[in-house]
């Protein structure tokens, strides 16, 4: 295919408007000044953006482009779905240089309708934008929710239960099997493979949101920075603190095969990994066991508790006897630190 | 103040909050996995994206943070506009390399706050990305309108009047004197200034939009691309041509006088400059006469007829006797040529 300086903005949108699938809540997309959206009755509006920006968030040699598509949309649906919302509609704002091979631009959008379409949102508009050096893929996704059952981080309360869904630290094995080849070498294909598909392709728990905005849940985040730092999000918004039991975090049998042969620490993987988009959340403690068995059939998906929310603002993990306070772990996307 | 490395994200974030100010709209702001907007009943829902990239839109070196951020936010505001419909709500992702200065940052936040409220819109989140190299504003405007009563750009009919809202060519004019010192330095500064600040800060046309979508308009866009391609893209979108008289295109005093100055031709930045966010729309010729005047006094702007829609698709300029077929003469935006 041509450079998208040869194709020209109206060809390029043109091409890429062929990715997209119509539905009926996009009365008017590409192609007027903005486009028209049907509204719902009885809901409020969620609203969120995350964009994917080349050798900071991805690596253009290292991933698919349908992947890429993929894991742009996927990251603002696990958003939605941390406040226990329906994915509805997305704007697209792709950003390239002039360079740029339509063929690549038209693969990240078959992966972007493909994961908007698996989560129920429409893909209304979008822009593109030449800039020198990089791609970037800006995704602003709006979504609807019951007024009366949202999923905020502020609402954990002293003896709630901290649950997580699915498994934690897989995606930043992944990650760092991906930037290792040689250390990747050493384990079975299969199993690198399926990291590091953790961390090109997550699935964001729309369904599990949904049910836990529906269900009591008091608290919820999507473990995006790492499950330290989003932890601390939770007590900082709810004023409280956290008692986590390191052996209760859901580790996957891949993950833990990994770290063995390649003598790294899972539990630090799990701690500070960031990038699972598992939700994780609190429930009163009573109503846990039942809800955890309801939400695992419901959502289709493991759901482990994991500690206790506690009065006292620390933040403590329990690992074999001893108690240590979590320091600030998780990633921080501006200073690239942990 | 400190470069956002140093701040690190959250502290940026509660920085730039600062500059935002709540709105009744927005039930839940920046801090939560999604912003949370209270639903408007009986509208339906217009969203748009822009974004504007150092080097490529705008250029550091010479305009106020402050007006960047106004600009950011109205060429949005503008789609809006060019709709029929009131800007609601605002997503900022704002794209940085880890040694900007926070203070930059904080002015053109202050830039958008002034903009969207301006124009009735909330600041409803965002978010903030390290990239190398180059800074990008990247914004999703949400608006609202009534579903009977769209302008959109497809429903222009031969007969009808060709109609813009106040002067085209300034904006160009401004781009021109600020990349061209040494030719701003030959005409009087206050001149100059006038036509540098159409360029880094235009007003979009909110209140003429929602007049025109109340009053039969039978299309419309914003002049953003240019006179030449906005007007294509009209009959484009609505199979018909146009005959357009150029002695009619309005042009502003101060934009005669530079163009004579400057020895460059008026008309040519009037057809082809882009960037004015000006309204070109159409009207029912028997309604044109009495429809301007409302308007005008109704959105205190003035209202010039133009031209007329043919049904020969065709678009034709008569300028001095002379009629030239007019070729595809509005900005590009990725091949970067005319």
């Amino acid at each position: 295919m041509p450079s998208i300086a040869e194709l020209g903005e109206f060809g390029l949108i043109k091409q890429l408007s062929k990715r997209v699938k119509a539905s009926p809540h996009v009365l008017k997309g590409i192609g007027d000044d903005a486009a028209v959206i049907a509204n719902m009755p009885d809901c409020v509006i969620l609203a969120t953006c995350d964009a994917q920006a080349q050798d900071i968030h991805f690596r253009l040699e290292k991933i698919d482009p349908v992947n890429l598509g993929w894991r742009a949309m996927a990251v603002n649906i696990s958003d939605i779905a941390a406040m226990g919302g329906k994915p509805w509609f997305a704007l697209i704002s792709l950003l390239a240089p002039a360079e740029t091979d339509v063929a690549l631009l038209d693969n990240i959008y078959i992966g972007l309708q493909a994961c908007a379409e698996t989560y129920g949102a429409a893909i209304a508009g979008g822009n593109v934008s030449r800039i020198p050096n990089s791609l970037i893929i800006d995704i602003t996704l709006v979504g609807m929710a019951d007024a009366g059952a949202l999923l905020l981080r502020s609402g954990a309360k002293a003896g709630d239960s901290i649950c997580v869904t699915g498994t934690v630290g897989l995606s930043a094995i992944g990650r760092y099997l991906q930037d290792h080849p040689s250390a990747a070498a050493n384990i079975p294909e299969e199993m690198a493979q399926k990291a590091i598909l953790a961390h090109h392709k997550p699935m964001p728990r729309v369904a599990a949101g949904q049910w836990l905005a529906a269900h009591k849940a008091t608290s919820a985040i999507d473990i995006s920075d790492g499950f330290a730092s989003d932890i601390r999000h939770i007590c900082e918004a709810s004023h409280v603190g956290a008692l986590i039991e390191a052996k209760q975090l859901p580790i996957s049998a891949e993950m833990a095969y990994i770290a063995n042969m390649l003598q790294i620490s899972a539990d630090e993987f799990a701690l500070s990994g960031g990038e699972d988009y598992e939700l994780l959340f609190t429930l009163p403690a009573e109503e846990t066991e039942t809800a955890l068995k309801s939400l695992s059939v419901a959502a289709d998906v493991p759901v482990t508790k994991i500690g206790v929310i506690t009065e006292k603002t620390d933040i403590l993990v329990v690992n074999d006897g001893k108690t240590i306070k979590l320091d600030r772990l998780g990633w921080d996307h501006l200073s690239g630190q942990k």
